[in-house]
């Protein structure tokens, strides 16, 4: 198992990766792009040439420095290492909000410690956001500053803010009304955020985020960061949150359980 | 008539006048703060105090240098001057947006000369983006870079991207079905953006925004950005946008006509 030391030098470094690969994003944002199809099929799923370049270079980058570590990611797949840590990355985690030119996309590393997530980040370079969850806690770097993050200890359902990516992502009729069950006890519910969301109601600012059909690099390497700030994410049974598909996060347990209830009810 | 000279000396005025009044909505942005309800009623229509102080702050600087132009803010309703020279003022426009920590906000500002609408500019101040429309044409700026805008030429329904805020703002539900029409036809629908989605029209990276329910200043100021990028915005009968109501925005003349028919048929 990692240290605390172990782990927070590898965030060190893994932001200052992130950060760095940033810069290849964001020669594609905002620039005319082609956008390719990843599914032949009847799904609209774009990658970007950023996609696969920034995967490719956080791969690198980690995988020199760390040889032994595997390395998930989800362009290229799984580089399996000798230990039991791995790393986790969605380059651009919200394509659609990237080809639309909106910044709430992000570049998402989580780093897993057996089958524990124990850090993780969310990068936005546009807007110049790391998002840093971990064993110190919770922190936003915004252009030189540290903010420490803590979401809405006192939250409950009738003043809570949720927001979800979009409501044709959940995979059944009856998933979109559990949803709206929720969003109409809610005090306000918008669209739109992809992981810009998540980091949202880390800071405090939304309450829950409710999705379907995400991937498990969508959301491992947010996890670190919901929970260092105090709130809770699991899937819509109430298990742990490592496998994708419907996930919940809310921004204290109380909220968690009164949203759950609604879900599944 | 204001000449073109009077335009642009008054558009760089008001943009340092905004980006001014920004640094007011930046200290309640991402903060604990007390939303109230504008209306006592069923509606949920919070406003801030940013929203006053911005609108304040804006009127009492262009007040001051242009003592005969009228000034018509969201706050404060109107002053009337001698000339027929209008100001016309959303001090944060994307109030839930704004509460919910998303920088899709921003700062309204546009140039009425008698019925026509000359210059306007959206600024949002946490991205430190301004988009502006003029007789210059339209422009971004961000962080010291100056971007020409220019929306998708040849963009068609079927490769469009189209954004909405929010599908509850329209007024009907025949109005909900035929945004839905548009929607279907479109390559990639998106909720979500406020006022940042038409300035993202302008930059061509979506193509068509469709919203019921706008108030006028909610869009007069983003009409000359529209229009200066090569795009077309009306109402849904095809009549100037001047009056708010339903709205559409297309990045050229037939992407309008083709998504215009459907939405009424």
């Amino acid at each position: 198992m990692l240290s605390r030391e172990e782990i927070e030098e590898r965030l060190t470094f893994a932001r200052a990766v992130v950060e760095d690969a940033g810069e290849i994003a964001l020669r594609y944002f905002r620039q005319p792009l082609e956008v390719e199809n990843k599914l032949t099929g009847e799904k609209f799923d774009p990658v970007t040439r950023a996609d696969r370049e920034v995967e490719a270079r956080i791969r690198h980058q980690l995988g020199g420095a760390y040889p032994n570590d595997s390395i998930i990611g989800e362009e290229e797949g799984t580089s399996s290492g000798s230990s039991e840590v791995a790393w986790v990355i969605d380059p651009i985690d919200g394509t659609r909000a990237f080809i639309s030119g909106v910044p709430a996309w992000g570049t998402l590393v989580g780093l897993m410690d057996g089958n524990r997530c124990v850090a993780g980040m969310m990068h936005q370079p546009y807007i110049d956001e790391t998002f840093i969850g971990g064993p110190a806690g919770a922190i936003l770097h915004h252009r030189g500053a540290h903010i420490d993050l803590k979401t809405r200890a006192d939250a409950r359902l009738s003043d809570a803010i949720l927001y979800c990516t979009h409501p044709m992502h959940f995979e059944s009729e009856a998933d979109l009304a559990s949803f709206y069950r929720v969003a109409d006890a809610s005090r306000l519910y918008r669209f739109g955020g992809d992981c810009y969301s998540y980091c949202l109601l880390a800071q405090g600012q939304i309450d829950l985020v409710i999705e379907g059909g995400l991937q498990p690099y969508d959301i491992i390497p947010l996890i670190p960061l919901i929970e260092a700030a105090g709130g809770v994410v699991t899937d819509w049974n109430g298990e742990p949150a490592l496998s994708g598909g419907n996930i919940i996060a809310a921004a204290n347990r109380a909220l968690h359980a009164e949203a759950l209830a609604l879900l599944n009810g």
